[in-house]
């Protein structure tokens, strides 16, 4: 993300006097991401992150944050949001939601291994398997609705291939086939950019701030495309078992899943598309902007038509 | 701790089935302190620590394991407990109760300097402030009732003239001043093996499991008495400066608590000269032993006996 909202040294320092965090000994903005404003800060108590959410509504946040302290309470390497003095973990930062949560460690790593893939699957298995002790409750923000919204947006922008391609798929996933397949707490947006490693340990989630109730079979196409793709948009074999291996290490897959496994994946490669158009056509005012290429999104739903490999149930 | 109960690596990856862990990668039994089992649990998903309650009731560590998580919670460097799949903090292995908690970074310091007793001093206050929104409450299981049925197990196997210091002091304790002064949940044990740096960054405080709630100038005191004290048992100015300084920082002082310093210096050196006593006349069994030097404790008695400072209020 990029930092969007400006804060002074007093006023980060007045915001900290409404935990139990020590003295500020350092602060910096972090330029990665699209969405919210980041800063590394560093106390006596150690180091942390503060998050100002730029479009991310209270309402949406003890979701967020509940899920993510449930994750670590359950030994998950997920960033525990820190509780203020009162007990809330959402506060306000100049006039919009704030939160801190402990900073992870380790390194993204964007060209992985198998072992890499493997860690990752694995790890997203143990989240869908943690999500049925979380009581929360959230629909994808970025569901089939927005992909309509957002398709009737961008559309004219595109050539007539793309049109095409783009109406055709919103019109698979207006007709889905009957999805009976197990549903739970997804991330929905695990890319390897909020994924840290430390060598090959697999160190630190972040970012789960698109997590919502939704099909975990779309987490794992969500994952799959992001982690498994060549530069054409095609799997690379190799990588993709890895994943999956590591995914089914934790949780089985159901036959109906393996049925649907290429409608999934065009899903989840639509929603990235769409939402990478709309930031190319639509960019939000910034101090340090990160458009993200929606091609890559294109040749990977394209490359997914042309062909998916078998998800053995 | 030492190891008293020996697990091998089936019971080990047996119990951790429990949990969201991933497989396990290493582990080591825990050569230090006197009371529980411990082993350094290293899996997929981090590093952790494994205690085996030797003495502890099951119906104590709830109390110790939230405050532990609460603390953390909040942002201090402590060591978040890790919940089963069930929710649980507490499980049983090989018939004693068992809890799994986040291992910290950092090394113990044993020959302090100021600035590592003004970060002490800081972080227990932050502790005390801290217990005001928890909600847990448990006396203190070393409190003037223990001290009493102690000093009568162990007096008999004392020169006269230790004999006399005890009964004294055992009297003083049963005789209290008045204590109108604030409580609190206090970890009871801060002495500089449960405290650790990364050079002068306080990283790490563990063992909360003589927690309970009494008065904060008890913690103080107990704290002052391993920290600050020389090998004769008296204090060093630079360090008691340093470390009463820190705990201002976050805490004022009341006058009545000044008043009352070298009583509750007494008591919280009492407590540790009586327990080890009893640890050297009664020895457990075990593979290791540790048994600390009573002695020190009674000249940190006859030194605060002799001369005690004042605590500006």
């Amino acid at each position: 993300m990029s930092v969007y909202t400006n804060i002074t040294l007093q006023e980060l320092e007045g915001f900290l006097k409404n935990y139990s965090l020590g003295a500020l000994l350092h602060h910096e903005g972090i330029n990665a991401g699209i969405e919210n404003t980041n800063y590394f800060v560093t106390t006596e108590n150690g180091r942390f992150v503060l998050t100002i959410f730029e479009e991310v509504g209270f309402d949406r946040l003890p979701y967020y944050l509940n899920f993510m302290a449930h994750l670590s309470d359950h030994g998950m390497p997920t960033a525990h949001p820190i509780a203020d003095l009162q007990g809330n973990y959402v506060l306000v930062l100049k006039d919009k939601p704030a939160a801190i949560v402990r900073r992870l460690e380790g390194q993204n790593v964007l060209t992985p291994n198998a072992r890499h893939c493997m860690a990752v699957g694995h790890a997203l298995a143990q989240i869908h398997l943690l999500g049925n002790s979380f009581n929360g409750m959230q629909a994808n923000p970025r569901g089939i609705a927005w992909a309509e919204r957002t398709a009737g947006r961008v559309s004219h922008k595109l050539s007539p291939e793309d049109q095409q391609l783009l109406e055709q798929e919103v019109h698979l996933r207006k007709h889905p086939l009957g999805l009976e397949i197990p549903q739970g707490v997804v991330h929905a947006d695990l890319f390897r950019d909020n994924v840290m490693f430390k060598r090959h340990a697999l160190t630190g989630i972040i970012d789960f701030y698109y997590a919502c109730n939704d099909y975990l079979l779309y987490d794992l196409a969500v994952t799959v495309n992001d982690w498994c793709s060549d530069d054409s948009g095609e799997l690379d074999p190799e990588l993709y078992a890895a994943l999956i291996k590591g995914y089914r290490m934790e949780r089985t897959l159901h036959p109906r899943e393996a049925e649907i496994w290429e409608y999934m994946l065009r899903a989840a490669a639509l929603r990235f598309w769409l939402s990478r158009l709309h930031d190319q056509i639509y960019p939000k005012d910034g101090e340090i902007t990160h458009i993200k290429d929606p091609d890559v999104f294109k040749r990977i739903l394209q490359a997914r038509i042309r062909h998916t490999p078998e998800l053995d149930s």
